[in-house]
């Protein structure tokens, strides 16, 4: 799109990616969680941010991650102490982000009470559409994403179905920590999600706004062959 | 000090503050965890520094926080993939640091299966002290931590003591994400982790090298009182 090219990358500017866990009903129903009484926040460094076209990066022994698309909320100023009826102000855009996961790791991590940082925050764990600014949409609570596998269909929602609503989510995440521009609050997934392999190809969007398309590798390092 | 003053600040060019827990097995015996097979790893945000003579801020409906000394390492240049024995030449400099903790927040999170970052990520939750670069520190494998609650010892220990050390550590980070310049890795706190109320004072240092000083209060938020 030529809007989006001519556009400078505002995610270079932030410091921090803010997730929100569980954030649909039917989500939290498929991992067998309860639906929170307040967000389930964690942190994914933005070293693992990948561009659109890029290729997410299976770590060894894995085979496989899961795939989450979620709608991504890019801070436009710094914010602190927002209340709700002003939160949208502090919105500078929005892209679709996918927040993947490796699952496996996540179970192990979750049982014995550890943070989920190695299974969420590995560079190529969080591909990122450009931004689409504020002006262009303008209903944020509405929006239909989805993403297919190999031209499947896995996963289909509406932001209409987010439990805590995007003003909510900056009031309140700003009442802990400032988000300064650049910053991404993830919104959570919805339901469908499930494992993308090794060889296999990722296409997701947000309907009648921006598509993406990842391929699925296997991380080498050096000195591996 | 002098020199110190003369420096920019590289903590202003970092995006994360990647963190470890139970790196010291004293540490980790006094709350009741097993010493782990490999480092166990969380994030902090960068928005959550507090500069030197800053007051630490308990957030409601908290009275105390824990405090947890640790030796910050500061990257000084971009590190993927370092092996252990060139790991040291991606370092730019040290620091103290505090990881401050609400440790209820942080055990209801353990029991539930959920992430650390409300427990550890709020705005003043890590107090720093300026950096000292790598030529003061010849050797950082032998540094003595120490801190100090209104004048009374609280915790005092040796980075000789760490079970995963600097080199190590950089490497294994590096193998899950990206490190730049500017970015922090806490490397642990030793033994003595406890409460530090609203009015106390806290004093902590690296014997020989560097002392900050900080205070506690209480959260301030708009419209309360
Ligand atoms: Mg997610
Ligand atoms: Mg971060
Ligand atoms: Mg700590």
């Amino acid at each position: 799109m030529a809007a989006e090219a001519s556009l400078q990358n505002p995610l270079k500017l932030g410091s921090k990616i803010v997730a929100v866990g569980r954030n649909y009903v039917e989500h939290a129903k498929e991992l067998g969680n309860a639906v929170p009484k307040e967000p389930v926040l964690f942190l994914k460094p933005t070293s693992s941010y990948l561009e659109n076209g890029g290729t997410i990066e299976v770590p060894h022994p894995l085979n496989s991650l899961h795939h989450e698309v979620e709608l991504a909320v890019v801070i436009g100023q710094k914010a602190r102490d927002v209340p709700i009826n002003t939160a949208m102000d502090y919105v500078g855009g929005y892209a679709l982000a996918l927040d993947m996961t490796a699952r496996e790791i996540q179970s192990v991590a979750k049982s014995a009470g550890l943070p989920w940082t190695v299974a969420k925050g590995q560079d190529t764990f969080t591909p990122i559409s450009s931004v689409l600014p504020k002006s262009m949409v303008p209903d944020p609570d509405n929006l239909e994403l989805w993403l297919k596998v190999d031209g499947e269909i896995r996963q289909k929602g509406s932001t209409k179905d987010m439990i805590f609503k995007i003003p909510y989510l900056i009031s309140h995440i700003s009442s802990l920590m400032t988000l300064f521009e650049g910053d991404v609050i993830l919104t959570g997934t919805p339901q469908g999600v499930g494992p993308v392999a090794v060889g296999q190809k990722i296409t997701a969007g947000i309907t009648g706004l921006v598509d993406v398309h990842f391929d699925v590798g296997r991380r080498q390092k050096p000195g591996s062959s």
